[in-house]
């Protein structure tokens, strides 16, 4: 049975655009519980500024605390620059990822550089991780279409992976950014992309904006993808991107998975567990497409175990 | 530019399961409004017994109605038997669809035939219907998975095929009846019986029960197929089966075909004002999972035009 590996990105892409602010100790215990649910690969937080970003206040202090208490996660975070990556090396960061959005004005937009300064500043950070031997990844984000700009072409991106890779990236995060993918044009980009770059250097990372990610993940997964970005709940939203609603669930993308003869070693029941934690603590419903259909399935069991239970 | 073709199925299976019971005028507008959107394959009712789905109690009129009114259109009516095909006759029907459940106890349950004497019945049908000049069209129900007895074997689904070709029908429906298809098993079922029927005779029927019917329908046309049902709104479920919840929706459908370079000739701005007509009539929320996207554009269109049109 082949494997597909997800990067649970709930506590940071998932976070970082609530209103409700999450103590460190409730991230943690989200954390845990994705932990518990099977998952191994998490994105903890953000280096980034405290005031743009005060959900990721906490960076420091959060990801020691994750490292400390669940070695057997991969942890991994999103550093904006070089200071961003000190930080995260003080605090004991294994695998950083960097963003490089595909057009000039996004990135104009986002961090105030023009793609060519935005490349170089990726380039330096992934270089300076990797000489402190840790792994990298760098997202290429609005990689089908900018809200500035519209279509981003596909060989816009093999250049950009291509500057990356001669940083020597380990990953190449493709990003739909504002969530405006079809399966088709996921089939055709990963078609050209891989002509250049290896599928397993490759991951994607989809949002639902137009309910469309599960179709994406699917051709994603028939073009070769073995690694997504994924958030239990459907969890987040690009701040800076007008129109951008939550990522492709990772509810979603295993129930697809596991039925279609993928193995994920991940507990859906598990990630129920996280659905409701979050909703709680960030005050509104959650879930992806089949939510209501798995919480449903939950439902049924416990209402059974509690008669059951009551006629033993 | 290659073409999809969708039968909407809202009419008939979208409405027999509504507490709500909708006129003839309510239909036929309905109808109006499917064909205004561009629809031209329409499902008008069903001529079932009126004791056991009364919503269907007016197929004669409806049918009459509608072939008057919208001579664009090409309507497709369900029948259950000989007795329903001779109604259907006398009403002008130019196309009819018969029902066989791929399971013994599917059968049971609902029509009170086992396997044998339904497929008997549908072949009777067919034949019956041919002899008149009509198109028709056999839908395998539980063609994936049967409340009752489990998984369907393919074999099964093959050999009702070829039962349903042996009676000369136009087109084979693999009906995903209680909606837990995966894309990868829709996949490994069209590569197996795509070796016995020619692509081009098979329609899908998805329903949205866990989420994944836009991935499943990718994966359909991913496997060379062109004719889907599909229901505006995501209107309906079965209402014999356990569990089953809406269909696929036509607008999911139509965004992720036309973004993948498929044409439908059918406007979405359309099938919104089905959308909003249908939900005032049955009295409840519908929309597919593009929907509160699709809604928020055409909020932001009427939005723009009201604004344009007080400072002109």
């Amino acid at each position: 049975m082949e494997s597909i590996w997800i990067t649970d990105v709930s506590p940071r892409d998932g976070l970082q655009n609530q209103s409700k602010l999450l103590s460190t100790g409730d991230k943690l215990a989200l954390i845990g519980l994705l932990a518990a649910a099977g998952l191994r690969r998490v994105e903890v937080t953000s280096f980034v500024s405290p005031t743009s970003v005060p959900q990721m206040a906490d960076a420091a202090d959060l990801l020691s605390l994750v490292i400390q208490q669940f070695p057997q996660l991969q942890p991994t975070v999103l550093v904006p620059n070089l200071r961003g990556l000190e930080r995260a090396r003080h605090a004991g960061a294994g695998e950083i990822s960097v963003v490089l959005a595909a057009t000039e004005t996004m990135n104009r937009k986002n961090i105030k550089q023009g793609l060519t300064d935005a490349t170089q500043n990726c380039q330096d950070t992934v270089r300076a991780a990797k000489s402190m031997g840790m792994r990298t990844r760098a997202y290429l984000a609005v990689a089908f279409d900018c809200p500035f700009e519209g279509v981003t072409p596909v060989p816009t991106l093999i250049a950009l992976a291509q500057q990356m890779q001669a940083a020597q990236v380990d990953e190449i995060v493709i990003a739909d950014t504002i969530g405006s993918a079809t399966p088709g044009r996921v089939r055709d980009c990963l078609s050209i992309l891989g002509q250049g770059i290896p599928m397993n250097q490759l991951a994607m990372h989809f949002h639902d904006t137009r309910g469309l990610a599960t179709a994406n993940a699917w051709a994603a997964l028939e073009g070769g993808i073995r690694r997504f970005d994924a958030s239990t709940g459907g969890l987040g939203g690009c701040p800076f991107a007008p129109g951008a609603a939550g990522n492709l669930a990772t509810e979603d993308l295993v129930l697809m998975a596991q039925g279609s003869g993928f193995q994920t070693n991940i507990e859906i029941g598990g990630l129920l567990d996280v659905i409701e934690f979050a909703q709680l603590k960030i005050d509104r419903p959650l879930g992806g497409r089949s939510y209501s259909w798995l919480a449903l399935q939950k439902l049924k069991g416990d209402l059974e175990a509690r008669l059951l239970s009551q006629f033993k």
